[in-house]
């Protein structure tokens, strides 16, 4: 294996997928969180998960957490002989900085150090770093047992090794690795998805056609198993809504926020509110004849 | 049956394919085409690709030919007791306003018209018409006996009976019908897939990560059977090409477009040469671990 021990700094939605997906293929890893009880009710949430959606049994989960052998507040007692970080803390530059710059001064100079940044890149966080030839990032999807690609990108200075180790890792731990040559904003799936969404609730929002009609067209037409009204509500609409709303100066933004203003006003923002654009627990979308003609 | 015969105005590519899947499912349907001869040669090609793709035999091919009752270049002939006239001549708006006017003057008042065209909307080919009731548009997409979409959208005056009767017959020829409450250039499915091919073609061309990547990024992301560079081997880089070059005043646009001559002048334009980002008739693509971890 890549690594004889790992760690995981920050056990957020994220950082708590990624820790129990890789002690589930057996790697020993360690997690750092300012508030270990708050890790250990994300980490329940992710095996409930883990079991509803990959069938896997209370074994699995027991073997799994068995590997998971720290989760401390302590950066010292969290790094010990550990061969790999991942860095997961809130997403916001001024609390990454500080936390590299308190990483760094406990973490062995040999360690390899990544960030799962869905929004910064790595010229960005580089700086905070005493090792760039050891520093990359390596971006994970949310619900990575079934959306498992790792996005991984160094900075200008990263080893090839590194990178090739991180690729190694990926794999071992079930996931696509998707290498970029360069770094950009969003790596690859959020620079396809952002524009693709956005035309999306843009023909909604001018009231070109409705939700359901749009995500079947783009269906019938791709193949694909989701339209882009299925996807804003798994991603939230609350996050969607706040995006736009950032960019109201522009009128085609606002008419967007605006409409979502009202959804989630009326409590439906999504599939973790059980409504959205659909309703859920049993959306039109999974019966059999969704796509009939 | 929606209508006792139809005709078809313009036998190209798409025209030849509608004529076909219409007389396929049982109807009565007259070719108008400037040029009989090669309306010939167009159909002859769709029934071979509707023997290959479709699985469909011999005299299912000889059935649905019976049921193409005139090629002709005489519209009076053409549309004798038509019902519905799609209009599916060249994608410009002289050559389609000249058609409207001299088709208006031979068929009678009560017949639906629609066009097919991909780039104009019904409110920029209305005024060549007598009809605005009874005018729509009716859009189809390359290879209807696969991607069975019918993008269905009128003009402010459009009867509803006119697109109720228009819905019933996509559905009676197997088009999942999408009907869109106001006009929309690019309707539904090109105005979500040109900024998607937009930015894949942006992280290919400043060199973030390569074709093939890409794709497996967005394929295994969003469960899609396809990635974008897929589908622009499909549509083909000749037809890509002009669409950036027509822009190569904008920085990006331009560096898109150069690197798509390189590729066309190497003779890799897509599936139809070949060689695009993929070679055919193999296509990387088509291998059962192209998405294996």
């Amino acid at each position: 294996m890549s690594f004889k021990k790992i760690t995981i700094a920050g056990a957020g939605t994220l950082g708590s997928q990624i820790a129990f997906q890789a002690a589930f293929y057996g790697f020993t890893v360690s997690i750092w969180n300012p508030h270990p009880d708050r890790a250990i009710r994300r980490l329940n949430k992710v095996q409930k998960m883990y079991k509803q959606e990959m069938g896997i049994t209370d074994s699995d989960v027991k073997r799994a957490m068995k590997n998971i052998v720290e989760i401390t507040n302590d950066m010292e007692i969290a790094t010990k002989n550990t061969e790999y970080v991942i860095e997961s803390v809130p997403e916001n530059l001024e609390i990454k900085g500080i936390f590299y710059q308190k990483m760094c001064q406990v973490l062995p100079k040999d360690v390899i150090l990544a960030s799962n940044s869905s929004t910064l890149v790595p010229s960005q966080l580089v700086k905070f770093v005493d090792r760039p030839e050891k520093f990359l990032h390596m971006h994970f999807a949310n619900h990575i047992w079934k959306f498992n690609t790792s996005e991984i990108v160094g900075n200008e200075k990263t080893d090839k090794e590194v990178i090739d180790k991180v690729v190694e890792f990926a794999k071992e731990i079930n996931m696509l690795p998707i290498v970029l040559k360069k770094e950009q904003s969003g790596y690859i799936m959020n620079s396809l998805s952002v524009p693709y969404l956005n035309a999306a609730l843009g023909l909604w929002a001018k009231g070109v056609a409705d939700p359901m009609t749009i995500d079947k067209d783009w269906m019938k037409a791709t193949g694909s198993p989701m339209g882009p009204f299925m996807s804003l509500d798994a991603i939230g609409l609350r996050t969607t809504y706040a995006i736009f709303n950032a960019h109201a100066e522009d009128a085609a933004a606002k008419a967007i926020a605006d409409k979502l203003k009202q959804m989630i006003d009326e409590g439906h923002y999504g599939i973790e509110a059980g409504e959205g654009f659909y309703k859920y627990p049993h959306p039109a979308y999974e019966s059999a004849d969704f796509l009939k003609v």
